[in-house]
């Protein structure tokens, strides 16, 4: 039974809880998440008016919006969803969400497949290709050049602190890709037998940076003074769309103890076995998650929607997800 | 008693000995050890002629760099000595080549010094410095910019693959000098903070490249790229004389272990525990040690006899250790 | 009563004739006034076939455009309420139009408030930014940093030949914000202080470039070189038309007496007191108004829409004026 | 009468017959000749229900593009026009799609003169423009500028191996325009005296960059550091719908004979009169019949929908051909 | 009669009164003036031993030295004297320096011919220069050009805040050169005309960069982004000594007035007429007299001894004036 | 017998004439016959003084000078002669002069295999070599990469107009070099296969820049933006001493039926066949020989004395020809 002043159906707040507490997590599950969320609200909506129905689905957004303000997946699904509410009637405006609705869930369910597609078709038989991090998406257009016979082979950056590149080198080698692991400084003197960088993405700006795991930005930089060019495989709910109205995406700082061990720092600061180290020692220690790589650094964003220039990804922002600089949630 | 037929004095063989079996090491002791030899040599020599005398100058000479001829301040040290050897008499000769040897030996051990105290007048009060691995002559610089009064912050890279950061931390924690270690990759997001990027060489090339730990040149293309000035702290004996005849420096593959350990090797190829992983599983890691950049992104290079645009530094080693494209000892 | 002609209305001629003689000037005044006009004329025209009323409407704008044909936002306007004139009736076309007319006055009152927050989450709490010239879209963005108790500094360019950099040090200072003001030729020493640039516009063009105060393009170069990003704040009614068809837009020579007064000018061409000066004195001034910055030179252009890339502005000229190479009023 | 299963008109079967045979040749001409078949299938299709004349529709299409599926010309119409295909009944969608087939032939008879008036609008009075190869597109903004009077001169480089340069040297004197030819390896050096460099395009990529005549890139680098812009005159047609799904554009290797006659060759590998010359001689000819331009070289394409910076072109591309990345006549 | 206990002549301590007064002033006429005076003191020395004449002419040295410490061409005098003092008796010692001191003067009287000489050899007939600031090197370069008949023409920015492209613009007109007087904000727009930009320097550093009046630095980098080369015209006691070892140049702030007249500053904190303007308004007027262009975008140093790359001035500096990082009258 | 007046003896008369009359023709044979003439002065020199042997020597060096004076070895051989002319007596004059002689034309014998085997340094066995025209400098460097076993491959350019390619890719085929050859135009297409870019100079600037055939310039900026390290290999001799004054280089423009046959141009110009072709067409061919590629595009410049990067080539200059502006045997 729907909350009575609201009208936000039961297993609503239920998706709200399980994103909230990170039952639900991962940028394609909680979008997935919160687009069925929006069908059943709309399915089971009471409401009698369409003014009423449409006040319904933005309180269930706004439920669900509220769980993690800062993921992006998560406001673009609603976004996407919302948008397409239409229609005079309560029925035309429930069949219209709903099917809205599934177009997304169908979409994202396709969409690492489809990017994959579309990035395979920048890699060429022989290609080498340098790696950064661990993503999916960019594993994801590895694979279609493989099945489709292409010859690949990888360099792969470890990827400090938490060496997510071994958990790339081990998707390749499983996959039978010869691999090259390396130290992230010899980035540099590796590029020169490179074909193409290829990395991921956290999030993509409305300006056209990507924001990605740390080391990107540097990396992007070296393959441009090096002449490698530089393909971002990234799906479109990863387009921050808070970014449309000039909001900055904010890096998180990670435990120092990812960068330095106790006894690493110990040994640094020269506390002796017996006195404690002092609180403030002189020794700091950042530990960014992520960097902003400028668009002029990017050749080009493999999206399941086709291949933009970092420039030209606001355009495809506004065509899924509404220009408004208002919350659609919020109005 | 020299030997019969080069007239190499025993002291000379001993301190070759000592090099070949590393008892003697780094590159300002080796220096230091082989200028000593030579004027053992010299006041030693049984000579009765001029030629007789320099036919044994050159033969200790290469007694002494056959030991390690990649070592780049040992050809130096005898470079610069023999070129000190003058006069028409076996008297004069033995006194220029024992007065070049102790001057030689003097500039050495007031070399770091100097150069500190040139390095740090480029050092403001206040400045923040990026540090790349561990490098006693880049610190020299910050020693006397302390000693002096002025305030230095520093950014220190942990420098993967061995972490030589954490000894730059460590002694400019000792200091009193506020340190913030950051993974290699976040380097350039903090070089928005950086007044300067401060590394020491290797070795330096006649092209005016700057052999240093890998890294390096990853780290000035992105310094360029900020805007921030990239300053590199090196003796002369650190000035390579093989490159002014166009030879490239051999970059060392070190043990790859330093890179990926057995554990994570397995994790990564995926044997199981009882199957051996088998010999060419696919998975390649390099290690190489150093890495060049180019003359083009360094701004200066601070050694004792004063600061040099990097293009300029081939006059120096001219001027130190002679044109001859023959090795000294040879003719 | 309207012109029996072309039915248009007395009150469009009015605004055509304030606009002529510049009693309605600056940008966003005669755009409303144009706007305001354009529905006047819906609402009075008298037209009985739907054919009818479209040709008035173009005539009437035809005269509107005519009387500056040359000021960006005039054409912007027409175009805009041209392109909302819908329908197959009398009355729905009035309808639409009036309604189109409304909702462009309704953005453009809200435009530089909204510009303003867009541009201000650009802006973080701490940071510089260097101005050049004077240009309300500009300081709407520090405002509303202002007022979400952002701490900013301002680097204030004095912006020769007419200071305007002394009217934004004044705005800024009744802000309270901590102004240095520096002459134009010190900015690239400033740069290293700043974290932005950020300048008006007074068009922009199909191909990214923006038309600003001269000076602008030289400061792009070296905040591009310096690394610090450059923001254009700009309202759309800025976009320049004609330029999606190539045209470029012509740079104003203002009187020299701006840069060279009469004494200044009689001291170089050293004309006695008693000797006139020549007419061709060799000595020419030239006072462009303004120069031209390539887009590759800006990082963003914060608009009321959103903030976009360069590169992509002229996407959101095609959707708010068309794309047609003709002019509306025209056909 | 059509074909029993297919319902493909003959009509359409003679077009595809004279595309395969090249009867049809040209980018223009066989855009042109396919949208016209389409017309005629819609006219004469004897389907009775809207599905079967989608199908037909779409084999028709499928039939003309399997002629040459690497002609960009030749889907770019196809697509075009079956997107415009709209309708509830066989009536509704024939109407539609003949006046898509029209509106595509008559914009693509007019689309060089628009490009060309678009074009010209860049240039202004007195202009320098460099040349490579020979494009008519780009000969338009000439003609044009030359029209309204602007005085144009031109630097034409000769393009080896084929000198397409002499064709544009012949045209452009038939139009008085003063002409220097010069060779190819000249063109960095009279790129101080250019004021444009004006290049046509073969094919134009989903990430903005430019598929010409081989040449061209090395030019366009030349360019930018020479502080020339580079404008690339395209009609739409030349948009390469494959590149949005990430597809590189192959690039035809020629004859080596128009490099490298047999006596050339001869008198390189060195056979004598007698001694034939053995199958491999360790040369090879590499005669590529493009490159690819990186769209930030580009300052601009001109199309005859305007003008934009290469990096928002795919805006236009989806907005023309559509985004999906089946083929539409696939489905 | 010479100082009892440092053997200085009076002669010597007139000189120094003179440079410290600024009776003596400008950098040529202060290095001729000290070299006299050691000429003197050496004429003059009643120094019976060789080492007590090397005292006495090393604490007149220091006399002099000491008057000015900052100012540049006065230790290079001084040290370019000393090196040349050289013999084993008295009578040789003082013939040395005399001789030495004469030929620095000799050169001196010389050097800006000469290098006007040097510098117009880069010039070539019909080319247009920009000029920076007022340099009477920078206009001897011009000035031969035209008594060797090549036609000149300048565009001169008005260098603010004190304008002596005025000066300039006065001097080159009465040469008959055509100049266009620009504000300095013009500069980019300008340079697409120019074919080189001609400045002076204030000194120059061993790392090849080029102190010179502010707004240098960022012309330079406009220039070389423009394609136009940049070249500084500067004798050789501009080279700036303390550099070789690392020192680095202190910029003076000059009084803000020159920049903001009071009546300025009252309009910009809005002080009405009878209320005190605080001390603390928040607004800081920054007025650096001069501004550091680094080596890379700096084409060729004309001094009196030869034209040299920026990066090669060290070794100049070397030969000229001694590596020794002490300075000669300490020791 | 010598020339009564001058001293000058008949055999210098005899060289001067078979180099005016291109008898003696090559840089390498020019500056040898020079040597040797000079050393036959002094060796037939009846002078009796040394005044008078010096002017003798002077008059025969300009006698020499005369003949070609903008050939850049001449003057190299005739200064580099007349530093070495030292002593006090005749005697010495006339045996210090002749060893100088003697000295050069011993190391001119050497320079290119010396040359050569400092430029195979910088050769790795497996690279790839572009080249532009035919140098045998550059081929020296090749021929000893392969004599030390290094397996080299070649990308030859043709290099219009007289395709000297041609000549470069027999030798190396004789060599057993794989060679590709390629049009000018394809160069930056097949960067991404070279390791190095090596050509010849025609003559060396003293601000770096090297002067070489028509197209080395725009071939250095692609190779700098593809991360290939251009390498030029040219003997001391064309290191070209004029420029140390500021002269620039007169690049001559040949004949420009090189780039356009009579035929070529009647097509273009379009004359029937009984028309003459008027005199002025409207048509001009543009055919300079050479072009200059500044310094910063150039990654080190191999001679028989060393590697030196172009910045650093003044130094050399210096120390070979002298700094004198004066010519040697003017004075």
């Amino acid at each position: 039974m729907a909350d009575a002043e609201s009208g936000v159906v039961p297993a609503v707040e239920a998706t709200a809880d399980d994103i909230a507490t990170m039952e639900i997590r991962g940028a394609a599950t909680i979008a997935d998440a919160a687009a069925a969320a929006l069908a059943t609200q709309a399915d089971r909506s009471g409401a009698e008016s369409p003014a009423a129905f449409r006040r319904q689905l933005r309180a269930a957004a706004r439920t669900l919006y509220e769980t993690r303000p800062t993921a992006v997946s998560l406001p673009n699904a609603l976004r996407y969803v919302l948008r397409g509410m239409d229609g005079e009637t309560v029925a035309d405006l429930r069949a219209s969400t709903i099917a809205r609705a599934e177009a997304f869930r169908r979409d994202l369910e396709r969409a690492q497949e489809t990017l994959g597609e579309i990035g395979a078709n920048r890699l060429r038989d022989g290609d080498v290709v340098m790696t950064h991090c661990h993503s999916t998406d960019a594993l994801a257009c590895i694979d279609v050049a493989l099945e489709s016979g292409k010859a690949i082979e990888a360099i792969v950056k470890e990827t400090r602190p938490r060496k997510q590149g071994h958990i790339t080198a081990r998707q390749l080698r499983e996959w039978g890709v010869p691999v090259t692991v390396i130290v992230d400084n010899a980035a540099r003197r590796y590029l020169d037998r490179a074909d193409h960088v290829l990395v991921g993405a956290d999030s993509i700006a409305a300006d056209g940076s990507v924001i990605n795991k740390v080391g990107t930005s540097g990396l992007a930089v070296n393959a441009r003074e090096r002449g490698v060019p530089v393909m971002v495989a990234a799906q479109t709910i990863k387009l921050h769309p808070d970014t449309m109205t000039g909001h900055t995406v904010e890096i998180e700082l990670r435990d120092e103890r990812e960068v330095l061990s106790d006894e690493e720092r110990a040994t640094i600061v020269g506390g002796g076995d017996d006195e404690p180290v002092a609180d403030d020692d002189g020794l700091t220690v950042d530990n960014p998650a992520f960097d902003v790589t400028p668009a002029r650094y990017v050749d080009a964003i493999v999206t399941e929607r086709g291949q933009f220039p970092p420039e030209s990804i606001v355009t495809l922002m506004r065509e899924l997800f509404g220009e408004t600089t208002d919350e659609p949630w919020t109005a």
